[in-house]
């Protein structure tokens, strides 16, 4: 086999693992290889694992319990180093679990040598990594909450401000603002328990499955994966390495909640624009022009719209990196962090803008409910009137109503307006009476089925929301 | 308003919306406006809920007792009219509800008018979609476990056949190949638990939302949602119209899904590579050439592991429509359909397709155990033991086992090859009794910690499968 | 090898490749396996190429004149047939090259398995699906120029039609409504560029590179190629059969295509809102509610903006099925044709309707003007002018105007009601000339720079857009 | 309008665009909003544009020859900070534009305020990125010109190195390396025609569109046009600020192209396990396991096909983000730049490591010379000598090899090893002149039709690569 040479001198091979290596990585491999830029984020989850895995090998008498105490020692001074800031990572070490693990090694000698035994990176970083989901989850979930909190306080304020209810952005039929922020607690209550669900598949720990194949050392699955507060150790090691479906489950969750905040977002945009003037965005979350003096910029709802885009492209970034790899650990796997990392952190951010916006936008009350009186919003209440009061079947009085917004509409008139001798002339069965489901603030009122946007419905509404939603942790309770 | 025409003659006005229209569609626009060509498989379920609609509004005495009998009694002529194949698609009606509706208007008159009331297309369809989608659910349930039992099955045939384990796909430790088809018995039960937790969420009904806001009539929304089977109806209208989460979920999970198919068709492919030859796929799963008389392709898996970018395409394609979509109904969303039902028709073909390949594909134990004992698979054994038997940190112990490694590399030797003495000038604490360790079997045999590919694990651990993924219908349960 | 039957009897094994195959496929096999349809659309390509390869053959006496009359005479007879409806596709055939030659040696005996002389389905499928797409790619050109043409006549119409100018949804300066509708034509141009540039690449011929390594008959690329309209055969037989750029280049030409239709979509459903009631989209492409009567639905607008996703969701799912292919020919690549036509059909369609519903919109131009009056949208022209007469810096300026601005605001009066003296006190250079540039009509008239939105510019911007874009076929040109 | 303020103090508004504003941004706000964090990327294109729009200015007579001198000297001397390390970027001053203004101002006074005159930032970013885009193409086609160098110069190696060709990764027909390498550069050509495509659509220049209207300065587009190396002005001004489709053409572009390179990597990686052996990684692009001794992962090729995951994941961030945005600018626009950044930074790596791996493997041309004589990789051979030689028909040809393979197949034999009565007896026309086309090395020669894998012409091709290559920047050339 004849072999090229790259001209470059190159690093000595790794120490941790280049026991047969003649020469070490090539400069642009060295950069392509190395994570520690983005993986000293799991550090903390490291530190986590190895104290859990060195008690366990301690306990099954695998390692003596004057290492232990050497390594466990020696892993709080680490910590302590990176948390005050003195912790040099080093990209010739690849990834954090070589970085702190030669460090711990420099502190406490050979001891900290025998900290691998049993495990392995394949094993070590898939245990990092759902702890790092795992708290992310909970980080989110708190922000979700948050979230709702702002939407209910706010639908409470104007459980019956009166609004037109848009389908395909046409007047359809008059609603209440609350209710229509109520429709977003909902989505977020979902987006909470897709999270709560996730969160159940990713709390279970990979420690111990060594490399693929499990190791012969008599280690305690069950102690590390206690220690660590996974519900119980993975069943398959070849799985527990290989598996990252929790990490793109993680993934569409968050996508599914940008998706519902980047809905919000427009609404805001919409809402906010001269032509709706329905909300004003407070200076907090508006910007201006660097040319146009007058400017009002709802950025921040514009960000938050699109960053739906940027958590959707990590999702799939990663499903693309995933097809097709066979078992068990592959190096492709290591970009698995990174969309993960930005898809927390841009969620976590844009829920954080969102409740900001949502908190302190003032609502132009007046404006809606005037919007709400025009485009003959309530011939549907008309036509529901024909049902029940002229006893035609619905699909006649909808023809009814039909005729009567076109002659309102080439008259330029309201329907409230059109006179009722014109609409009897369509429709002998019309009685003045009808000019009582007219009016927005009744249509409203009387939407008062289950779920409805009567106000009293949407009080009802608040109160249940308060009790499922912000109760508690879990967003799929009910 | 200048305006301009279209020169083209059009159809009249639509009937059942058409009032205040004085055009019908121009011809582009009815085609792409009408969904009939695909919500055509909605019929069974519009049919359900129409008639749970119905009976819900004689009992609320909103339609009198004699009209709903007419409505039921139309629906069951109409529903026998589409499974014997008589019924007649329109494309000029645009959709399913209007389909039926107007087909069940002709066969019973004006009773069939009164059908709509207190409803609207938009909690309709979203009240279809969500009983057809909850369907595929548990077919894809089915088809899940059904590639679980295949692999099982196969599994406990080669609970004890040696084969490599790869990682990088170089090989790293031996396995058995029971062990490694249990782990993708683990991922398609994560995958079932996703379907699960979706058709949790998917289980509540729209049905009373009408357009968006809810309805005047005094409807009672908690028996349809119970006569459908669902668990509650949805609690806010306008998010019960609006809402596609529960297909976006969907999606992500059959594309989640449909990535672990992927990647064991790719092993089937390498795995059948003559290279490999490791097993043959049966003639059942196989095509020929149409030139090249000696090809076998794995052209099922191949087409499997393709179909990956197909469901993640579809995932995508309704992630890109519901982005920044404003409340509630909106015409985009009749984009969600084709993607759901390609998915699912493509997954559970994917799903059929790999048990069968499973089921009857050939394994050479022979080849498999061959290649196990190359590539040097136990140094990991070797380093073990050298912790455990000659007192050596796993560091220390990793880096002797490696330059013994290149000892063999460059003497053209496998590990178990190695004289005793060689080895003991690097490491002068090994003994005889390493070649116990360095033998494929054993190394096997020694991985018995939890989860491990001992086949005493494997055994338990198909025990375990068995109960926990063929017992019943949840993938969840442990 | 022990070896697993499925128990369902199965059929003989296919006789075009089938020679050592002792069992045709398993049924679920055949589903997944068979191409035809979908491929079926090959059909005409696979006729022309054959008559190509068939010429060829015999001109290089591979084929006999004889044999080669009798197979153009039977290639002339199946495309009769499916010309005339009575070719009966076939899925046990799998695929169109199969279901063609079959029918072929069926109409014309021995001859017929002639034709797959120094061909294989490998390179037959990539010249027949280049072939579609080089078609394809001709009909949007015709599409996207008649789009192009429809905005073109409308931006003339409306050259001088004054409307509020947005950026971020707010009002930022006045322009003209031709201005703003020729701003497509320029996108919709690089459209045009993309798929030209996409053509020139796809027009290459795979044809003889057989299954993957050329073949040892003397034929003759350069005559298929040329007699095809290709610009030349492949250099690279590997190459010519595992390619598949041609296609994902053209969806991402598609995609971007989608994504600027999309936003013109989104356009019209917000202009056309009652909040803006910029236009009124005809009856032509708009439908009304099952259950609101008032409704006009922008539909036409709402789906085009949707398909956007569709279009991405193909391109995606391509991409997903080519990455990590290794070469040469693997059956993933089947995947290939339905995202590719589906795209091309979606944005045949959205082109046609966009064009359509362009066409024939109705403007009220009336209330566009008005709405530039509004909203201080000439606080640039005060800036600007304070920057020309007054001599202050640009950034002086825009802070002057900005406090102006909010002067009006508080006021609740435009710009240019705030009195003079009011104006002065904050800035003592303004005169009463400022008035002159307080106007929409002004404004847009003094944007008189290239490119700018005065009405001359943009009549003079109309006459070289149909030079460059309506002159000819390609888009690029300048 | 009742008016909710947060509670925490915040800064004072934007001292360049703040002048209507009463306070300035949330923190979250300034988070989300401020762009610094990336953009001071755009830094060199931002003081380049500033420079030449400086220039025309002065020369336009809109600024004072004075004022422009120190407006140049100023910009200089800024330049000088970033390249020196001394400039400090600023959050609070959001992005590059501002960061760079103010302290341009800081150092020069007012005259820093007038080089805003008749520009926005929204021309400016435009400019800017397509600036940096543009020099992103350049040196992405260096690096793919790099590696087709790479390939060519190991294709020449290896014209005449016989290795088994693959489809669906089965033994199909023997190929040489060089002509399977030279099917790499077939495609990165095309891939670089696809960059330079791009790269004429981003080489038109945005500057002086302003916000979206043009000026009412005396501004000359094309001198700033030409002085920054553009084509011409854009056309239109609406158009100039909105579009982003450059930046998608260019990520299609990339996430083709890493696709490509995916291919590749997975044929590295494949031909690099044990079980094929066909090359073998240098140590510079390969790792060790931290567990498993003996490893050597070809981590350089899966990371390059991960990264494919990558770069797609950017095409369709930016894809989701500009469906369905109205024109003009809005502030979704600003996620454009990391996908782009990123997809440019990590392609630009993928094509080093991937030029490295190809140039230094080791190529173990025994292995795979003596793979390309099993699996009866000259089945077609035998084939087309029963056409050419027997005067079969191909199909029955085909026929006739395959039966004869299932009999070599049943015996464990090599084609070549079959007895000529054993084939006479299935076809009485074979004479032992068959024995001539049944080795590889006879194989590959003989497909000697153009771009066929004959090594003589793969030499020609090897020459008309080197040609049409590396002769000069452009791939797209013939």
């Amino acid at each position: 086999m004849a072999k090229r040479k790259n001209s470059k001198p190159r690093p000595p091979a790794n120490s941790l693992w280049g026991g047969r290596f003649e020469a070490g990585p090539a400069e642009a491999m060295a950069r392509i290889n190395a994570s520690i830029g983005f993986d000293w984020r799991l550090a903390r989850a490291d530190i986590e694992a190895s104290r859990a895995h060195c008690r366990m090998l301690v306990k099954q008498r695998i390692v003596s319990a004057r290492d232990g105490r050497a390594i466990l020692k020696g892993l709080d001074a680490v910590w302590g180093e990176i948390e005050g800031g003195a912790f040099r990572f080093r990209p010739a070490l690849e990834d954090i679990h070589m970085n702190l693990e030669a460090r711990l090694t420099a502190l406490i000698g050979e001891a900290g040598g025998r900290l691998h035994t049993a495990r392995s990176r394949n094993d070590q970083v898939a245990t990092d990594f759902r702890l790092w989901v795992r708290d992310a989850i909970d980080r989110l979930d708190g922000g979700l909450r948050g979230l709702q909190a702002a939407l209910i306080a706010r639908a409470e304020e104007h459980a019956a401000t009166v609004m037109p209810g848009f389908t395909h952005l046409q007047t359809a039929q008059p609603v209440t603002l609350g209710h229509h922020l109520l429709a977003y607690v909902e989505m977020l209550g979902r987006d909470r328990g897709r999270l709560a669900d996730a969160r159940a598949r990713v709390n279970e720990c990979p420690l111990g499955a060594a490399a693929l194949a499990g190791t012969s050392f008599p280690i305690d699955r069950k102690a590390t994966a206690r220690a660590l507060g996974f519900a119980r150790p993975m069943a398959n090691s070849m799985d527990a390495v290989s598996a990252r479906d929790f990490a793109l489950e993680f993934l569409a969750a968050c996508a599914i909640t940008a998706g519902h905040l980047s809905r919000l977002a427009e609404e805001l945009v919409i809402w906010s624009s001269e032509r709706f003037g329905f909300v004003r965005l407070s200076d907090a979350f508006t910007t201006g022009s660097s040319i146009m003096p007058q400017k009002r910029n709802p950025d921040g709802a514009e960000l938050v719209r699109a960053k739906a885009g940027r958590v959707t492209g990590a999702l799939l970034a990663l499903a693309v990196v995933m097809k097709g790899l066979p078992l068990a650990y592959a190096k492709d796997m290591q970009e698995d962090k990174e969309p993960v990392f930005d898809a927390a952190d841009t969620l976590a951010l844009c829920l954080e803008v969102t409740a900001g916006m949502i908190g302190d936008m003032a609502v132009d009350a007046e404006a809606m409910g005037a919007a709400a009186e025009e485009a003959h919003a309530t011939a549907t209440d008309l036509a529901d009137w024909l049902v029940r009061e002229a006893g035609l079947s619905f699909r006649r009085a909808h023809g009814v109503a039909g005729r009567i917004v076109r002659l309102a509409e080439k008259a330029g008139r309201r329907l409230a307006e059109v006179p009722l001798e014109d609409m009897r002339r369509i429709e002998p069965g019309i009685t003045a009476d009808v000019f009582s489901v007219l009016g927005a603030e009744h249509s409203v009122a009387s939407r008062a089925s289950e779920g409805g946007t009567a106000p009293r419905r949407v009080r009802a509404a608040i109160a249940a929301a308060r009790r499922r939603h912000l109760g508690s942790r879990s967003g799929t309770r009910r």
